[in-house]
């Protein structure tokens, strides 16, 4: 996905939202909005959003001298998914069909993003994520594509939905490798969160080489790459791999909750929609 | 008021929105945003909001070549506004306390500002206006100021919203003139708008000399300023005409509703309240 003007304003935002967490010295966060304002000007439209992540949360790195503003709040959204993780358990064992409720359940974990810090929003968006409808709903293309897979690719997205994840990955019953981003970036799971979060005992854990908020190809890892290459199914969860990912020429799926505008335009929803789409198939 | 940080990436998300009113070509929008991100770092903190507005919107009509992109639009919502004006007036005549009521729908006005383009909102708006709680609620001193001036400043804030001061002002008994802006800024009531709104029959027009999206007293006119230092009442509509005048030391009264998290914050009280509140009392 290309970069939209209305992402353009969103990077000033999520600079002062991150800046914010880093420091309480309102210099030093004004410093930011100032470079990132002048970023503007050197973003190529044509670029992934997540691409101008990179240089976003850099500056912020950078200026604050904080190389990982969201460590303590990915620690408490991974606490308070693992929390639930039994309950959600049991509720995809009792489920007519245990594959789509973890599924469900893995995009439920996708609103964490949001900065949702209470673990009753949490349960709530979960019911809600139950029962709603999809807006696009590839579900018979990916059994298709799951069931002759020999090997699964399930590319992470923010820490906390992790755990989410992992229930999913069980219900896949096939060799999974989870791939995490290489360095923190806002509230993406790394490989740190991914131990945290129990993913070892489901899946193979791989460093997608990624220093963006999201998966971009001509900076990933070579070895994410061939498992990218060679993945009979490929799962990608999230904005920010879907930004990335979306424009390739294999077939993924893409698990997510459509949380701005931009991205549900893109996809021709609505915001708020929940989603599991397939290209290329 | 001065610039919050929350204010500067709103500069930009704002000049987006007016851009896009302006023109279609997206080239353009993106180099006001471009010149707009720029801006950031050249933003005196200590100045109003209303301040950098001058340079937001004097930027997009250096570079769209439209000088009154909201011209239209605010024709509408005259339009639309004159049109519940009668209905509005029977409910003034026949309330408990006709000039409460008055304050009420002036400010219920204020949401016109919101791009709130359809009739039946406004009208769900001003019904709920007129039994909300006001969050700060200096009637008593309102009332008390009032009775003893001679006359009247009501600096007004935007187009279709300056339809409902009509009523107010007929309410004020009292000699009374309206403040408009000296040239088109966002959708703010000029000259042209307080004439197409029928103000002329119930007060005399002024123009403030601002060019700015709000009132400066050191950008305003000598004929603004004898008034406005004269006036046994000033009255101040709507978010602009406070960030600039919050400060300063003569009685003054605010009618607004808080439609940004910034300017509540600044008063205390939370987004969507309505205020009516005196300075300097």
């Amino acid at each position: 996905m290309k970069t939209y003007l209305d992402c353009l304003p969103c990077f000033v935002e999520q600079a002062l939202r991150a800046a914010r967490i880093a420091t309480n010295d309102d210099r030093a966060i004004k410093q930011v909005l100032d470079e990132v304002g002048c970023m503007i000007k050197d973003t190529p439209m044509e670029n992934t959003p997540a691409e101008s992540g990179i240089s976003v949360y850099g500056k912020i790195r950078e200026i604050t001298g904080v190389a990982d503003p969201y460590r303590k709040i990915k620690k408490r959204h991974i606490a308070e998914a693992k929390a639930l993780y039994p309950q959600l358990q049991k509720m995809v064992t009792a489920a007519n069909d245990p594959l789509l409720t973890a599924i469900r359940i893995a995009i439920a974990g996708n609103v964490i993003d949001l900065g949702i810090n209470k673990t009753f929003d949490l349960v709530a968006d979960i019911k809600k994520i139950l029962s709603q409808d999809f807006a696009l709903f590839d579900y018979a293309a990916f059994k298709k594509v799951l069931n002759k897979a020999e090997n699964v690719l399930y590319i992470g997205d923010n820490a906390g939905e992790s755990v989410f994840d992992k229930l999913l990955i069980k219900q896949l019953k096939k060799p999974v490798k989870y791939a995490v981003r290489s360095q923190p970036i806002i509230n993406d799971v790394t490989m740190e969160d991914a131990l945290d979060s129990g993913l070892d005992e489901v899946a193979e854990l791989i460093d997608s080489g990624s220093i963006a908020p999201g998966t971009i190809l001509r900076y990933s890892s070579p070895e994410f790459l061939e498992t990218y290459r060679r993945a009979g199914l490929v799962i990608s969860k999230g904005q920010g791999n879907y930004e990335g990912l979306s424009d390739e020429n294999r077939t993924i799926f893409f698990l997510l909750k459509a949380k701005c505008p931009v991205i549900a335009g893109d996809l021709g929803i609505k915001e708020g929609d929940i989603v599991l789409k397939g290209i290329n198939l």
